[in-house]
Order: structure tokens, then sequence, then C-alpha cells
């Protein structure tokens, strides 16, 4: 029976039989990690091998001839370029290869738009123009907000719906307002909800008319490959569509191998229009003489092609996979009927985004924090930390083994239904 | 005798067997390059058993027990970090492990202070200060000039002498002059002259009294340990030396392994005062996750400690400091007693600075580019690549083997004199 159909003395025995259970749970001292989506340590080992595969001088040797080891080489060995054009489905001209972060290839081309403007001749320093602003669907990526505020930009929240941002507050916003510089899009099994942004939703974003010339879409396809069971399909591609509609150097677009390879050891890539990128290079070759080509190589030797990869990705999923399922299940086990709480059920990426009753997801997180189970901070998934109705949480099921996991689901399934009683008996 | 000594008729004679000899030497149709700091094939060898030294999971593994497969770390793993502490003499929380490259901190550091200001609270984007100015002495190195030029920083040549750049007016300059911001310095083996900067000079830079509060050096230690020849002096920290003058923020110093372990596969480090690391981890943070730990890793197991690294440098001494002498040898025997050329002598780093005869370096430039011997071009060495005088060139003589270099220098020595024939028989 739902929490808030209960008289307030069933309620209350509810509520102190979860006291119990909590007190209970915290005498066992948990230290778990539901935080970030960190790689459980089989699917690291999955990639060791990569780790000896550059042995000679002539595995060091690009097909055109190149040294790795030496100095040269800005964008990208071609061979590495090709793979990630396959992926991508757009011209190897249209990327670059840069270190091993795309979270760093974002923030620094928020920093060369701060600083220079966007890549068209002429373009105004976004620094030079007062208060510009961002569109920022959330539930979202924290990093992603970050970086705004860091950058003096003012966030303006959009509703993240089923299919993708809220299209028709977007396009009403974009050309209405110039000092919108931007929207930030996790396109597949968004961050943290996992969304799939519908072919229409992406053909709208494609073919808006922003007010602002300088307007760009920061497309941050992280998990573009990332998929928990087989027969996913590829979008479309947003350069391609931004392309159709005129709005050729509207898009970037960035992925990386940190979640395919290793985090931190993996490779970063930065796409968009010829023009852009080209434009990006006469910045990039001031900034570096070029990013590490012998990860490069290590990569194409490991993986081969982009089927090498997708395989990889199948490994990475047999091991994941169980993880969310297992979540889904106590969540669904302890959860159903009680009318607190809802949470995805994503087909890919890295996580799942928990909505609590409303007004008690800060207590949720304090209750966990409580119990030795580390979550990301409630109000994270909104621009500010402010989540308006302080309900949702992110849940990364990735890092923990099975045992871990389950314990660390039961103890959030009982911290929602603890928070919730409280709540209603308080109100 | 000396070429502007000769009567015309002479000069007329010398003049035509150059030709001849020039002639002759592009019918071989060379293709050489003494370009740029590039490593030999055999430096590259050098290391090459890096590549597979990580193997097992166990070695993947900080000391502290961090798996470097994984995501985490922002500022580099503990062992790495104690290495670098011990080479530039300070705390290892003085330090950051980046990415591949050095110049990429120097581009970065500049970028979060044109859109941040410098470390200290409430300091003024340098973006948002109108005109601001940098020290350059000269001849120095092109790409920090590009940083300068790229940013819109107006560039002051500042002379650089034998110890170091032309302190009376660094002094001047920078305590009258709120709108000069910073100096560039390559403080060891300078780029290209060869330069070391004496104690003296050291001192007075760290006890400057600038004018902008916002005011830094830019240490580019670039070659701190790439010594040509057996007990090279280390100098003192700019670090400490500021803090010993009351401007304990005033400094930056960068320097990586590029030349150590792999060109765009070495670790690069920026070092300042822990308040300044500190404040620019916060940016950092916002950035990225953290650099390739894997790839730190291997740095330390290849390496173990400083005492490793400096026997490693004689490895590359060794192959390296015979192509110095032969560029000298040649030149010397080419170019002695004609009064048309001097050159530098340096103990370490890379490049050989050649001042022609004045007028004349673009010219060289030109007839070494005809004769297929690719040289840096002339003009690089100044602020928007203007040499005042025409009269420096920069030579990389670290990249060909030793009989192609011997050809390359005879070449240099030709196009020299015919040059400064050329130019005087017309003036």
């Amino acid at each position: 029976m739902e929490y808030t159909q209960l008289t307030a003395a069933e309620l209350e025995s509810i509520k102190a039989a979860l006291d119990t259970e909590f007190e209970n749970l915290k005498a066992k001292n948990l230290k778990l990690n539901m935080a970030r989506g960190i790689l459980d340590k089989d699917q690291l080992d999955l990639t060791q091998d990569m780790l000896g595969i550059l042995v000679t001088k002539e595995d060091c040797k690009t097909e055109a001839g190149t040294d790795c080891r030496n100095y040269g080489i800005l964008d990208g060995i071609p061979e590495a370029k090709r793979i990630f054009a396959e992926l991508l489905d757009i011209p190897a001209e249209n990327l670059i290869i840069g270190g091993n972060s795309s979270l760093n290839l974002m923030f620094d081309t928020f920093a060369r738009n701060m600083i220079f403007g966007v890549e068209d001749e002429g373009s105004t320093p976004w620094a030079a123009q007062g208060k510009i602003k961002f569109l920022c669907p959330a539930p979202g990526y924290d990093r992603h907000f970050s970086i705004c505020e860091k950058m003096g930009i003012e966030m303006i929240t959009v509703e993240m719906k089923a299919d993708g941002p809220d299209m028709d507050t977007v396009e009403k916003l974009v050309s209405e307002d110039a000092s919108i510089k931007g929207i930030w899009c996790v396109p597949k099994y968004s961050n943290p909800t996992g969304v799939i942004f519908s072919d229409e939703v992406i053909a709208r974003l494609a073919s808006m008319k922003p007010a602002a010339k300088d307007f760009r879409i920061f497309w941050d396809d992280a998990y573009i490959i990332h998929s928990l069971y087989a027969g996913a399909d590829m979008q479309p591609s947003i350069i391609k569509e931004c392309a159709k509609y005129g709005n050729d150097n509207m898009a970037y677009v960035f992925t990386s191998t940190s979640k395919i390879s290793f985090p931190g050891s993996g490779l970063a890539v930065i796409a968009s229009s010829k023009h852009n990128i080209d434009a990006i290079k006469k910045v990039l070759t001031v900034q570096t003489i070029g990013h590490d080509k012998l990860n490069q190589m290590r990569h194409v030797k490991y993986f081969g092609n982009l089927e090498g990869i997708l395989k990889h990705m199948e490994k990475h999923a047999a091991i994941i996979a169980p993880k969310f399922r297992m979540v889904d299940e106590v969540l669904t086990e302890q959860l159903t009927g009680l009318g607190i709480a809802s949470w995805s059920k994503p087909e890919g990426g890295y996580f799942i985004s928990l909505d609590v009753f409303p007004g008690t997801a800060k207590r949720v997180y304090e209750m966990m924090c409580e119990l030795g189970v580390n979550l990301t901070p409630a109000g994270a998934t909104f621009p500010y930390g402010k989540d308006p109705e302080d309900k949702n949480l992110r849940i990364a099921p990735t890092f923990p083994p099975l045992d871990e996991l389950k314990t660390a689901s039961e103890a959030l399934a009982l911290c929602t239904k603890r928070a919730a009683a409280e709540r209603i008996l308080n109100s």
C-alpha cells in the first residue's frame, strides 16, 4: 500500500521497524561506493594485454612510417583516426584525437571559446560578451555543470524528457535569446537518466535557428557504444544532421575510450565540421606539439578496428549488466507499490536515475553516508547542485562487486523508505 | 682574412667559387633536417624497454594501493611526484604531473590566467585588463612567443646576455609598468642560445618588485638535466628564491621527460608555490579527472628514481654530444677568421645559436631551403618572428645521423659565407 495512503499509526509502526533495520545495518560499518562511474576491476582486466602490446621499434611505426616515439602529428595517427571516423560516421578529417580525457577536450573547447570566440572569423570571445548562458537538460552530468559554473556561465535548467530535452522549451529559448551560447547533451544513455535521444529530438536540435550566431551543441557521446544488451541502434550523426539544416558548424562531438580501454589511459576525441576542426587546430598547434601517439598505437594494435572494439564492449556488458539488474531487482522488490520512488531501467551507460519521495533526496544521501555507502551527492544532477524537488539521486552500480552492490542497494531502498516515512509523518 | 676587409674583386672571386659549390651541392638533392629539437632514433631506442614494463595487474598498483588503470588522482601518483620533487628541489605538494606536454601546461596556465586571473583571491582575469604585455628575452623559444601572440599579449623583446636576460632592463620595465604580466625564461641551456642563467640573475629575477600584482615568471626548465658533459651544476630553485624575497607565488616552473623518455609520451610537470598549486587544482578538477597514471607508473618502474634518470641522461649525452661537436668543428673550420659569424658552444640543451652576417639570416635560410636542408625559419627566435638585425639562426643538431649532420653543417657554412659575400658586395 502506498505510504501516503497509510494512517499515521501505520506509518509510525513501519518507520519504527525501518529505524531498527537502519541501526542494525549501521552497526555493520559498511564501506561501499555507488558514487561514480568507475570500472569494476574485472573490466580493467579485460584490457590488461594492451599494456604489453608495444614491444619492438617496428610496433611503434604508423602505417605511414611515422615513429610514434618521437615528436609530431597534431591530430592523431591515421589508423587511429580511421577507427573513430567509423565509430562517429564522419570523415577522419573531421576529428582530432586528444589526450586521455574527453572532459578535458570539453573544458578546452569552452576555454578556447571564452578567449578566442567560436571558430567563425571575427567571432567575439564569449568572455567579452558579458553575461552568457547555457541550456542544461536535467537531471544531467554534474561535471558539465561544473565547467559552466567555473566559467561564470549562467545555467538554464531544461526538463529532460523520455526522448531527450524538452524541445519546445529549447527551441523557444534558443531562438529568442542571443546570450544563450550552447546546450549540453548526452544523447545516448544520458547521464544519469539513461535517456536515448530520439531521431526526432536530434533533428529538432540540428535544425534550430539560434539567435546567437556563435551557438554550439556540446554533444557528449560518452556512451555511444556502451550498451548493456545486444542489438542497440546507432543514432544519426549530429554533425551530419546539423549540416542538413545549414547549421554546419553548430555541433562539437566528444567521445573517449575511458570506459572501453582504461579510464585515465584511454583516447579522447573531438569531432566537428571540417571548418571547426581546422580552426581548432590553429589554436591546438600553439597549445601542444601532439598527444600521446604511442597510446594511440597501443589502442590500434589491441583493437584492430571498430569491430574489435564492439566485441570488447560485449565483454564489458557481460560484467556490468548483471549489476544493473541487481539494483533493479532490489529496488523492485523493496519499493514497488509504496508510491515513494521510481527509477530508470537503462539499456546502456553507467547510471541508474532514482527519483525518491520529493523533498527527501538530501535526506536519503545523508542516511546513506551514515551507513557508510558513498553516493553521488543529492542535487549533483542539477545546475548549481540545486534539485528543485530534492528528489533525484544518481546510482552508479558498476564499481562494487555483486554482493556488495546487493547490500548497497538494500541500504538504498531502506533509506528511501525511511526518509519518505519521516517526511510524510512530519508534513 | 675578414670578408669586410677584402677588395670587391677578391670577394667576387670568393663568391664565384661559393656559387659553384652551391650549385654542386644543390645537384645532390639533399633532404636533411636541422629544424627542431627532435630526438635521434638511437635516443628513442634507449627507452624502448619502458614500453613493455607494465605487465601484471600488480604492476599497475601504486605504493598506496591505487589501481592506475582506473579513474582518480588529479595531481599524479605519489612515487612519480616524489621523483620530480627531488629533481626540482621542492616538496611534492608543490607540483602537479600533467599530461604529455609541458607546452600544454604553459598554454593552459595562460588560458587560466586569461579567464580566471592568477591564483590570488580577487585577481582580475588577464583577458579583462585590456592590453597586457610580456617580457621576452631573445633570442628565445618560438613556441613561447606563439602563445603570447595567439593570446593577443604584446611582447617586449629584452636582450639575452651571456648570463641571462638583461636584468637592468627587466627590473626597470617590470617595476614601472603594471601592464607587464610576466616574463618567459629558459634558465638552463636556453633555447636557442644555450645560456645558463647565473645565480645573480636568478636572485635578481626572484627579488623583483613588479608593478603588476599578478606578475608571473614562466620558468621553462625543459633542459634541467640535459647536459652534454659531466659535472653540470644544478641551479637554485626559482620557487625557493622567490619565497626568500617575499614573492612566494611569482614563479611557475615547467619541465617534462619529453627528451628523457619519449617526446609525446613523456610526463610533464608544473610546479609553483603551495598556494598556487592548490588554486590551480581547483580549476584542474573541473578540467579533468586525472592524467595518464599508467604512463606515470611506466616511468617510475623504468627509472626507479632520480639517480636512474640521471644515468639515463648520460646515455642521451653520449649520443648527441658528438653531434654538437660536429657542427662546431665544421663551423670552426669553415668560418673562423672571416668576421661573418659567431655561434654558441652550449654545454647542454638542444640547440646551437648561430649569428650570421647582419641582414643575411633570412637569405641563409632561403639558400638552405634551396639546398634541401630544413632549418628553423630565420626570425623565429624573436617575438613576432622579427629579428631586428636579421642575423640569428637556430640550429638543431640532434636529429640527423652524424654523416648527414656533417653535410648539413657544411651546407650551413657555405650558405653563411655565400649570403655574407652577396650582402657585402651589394652594400
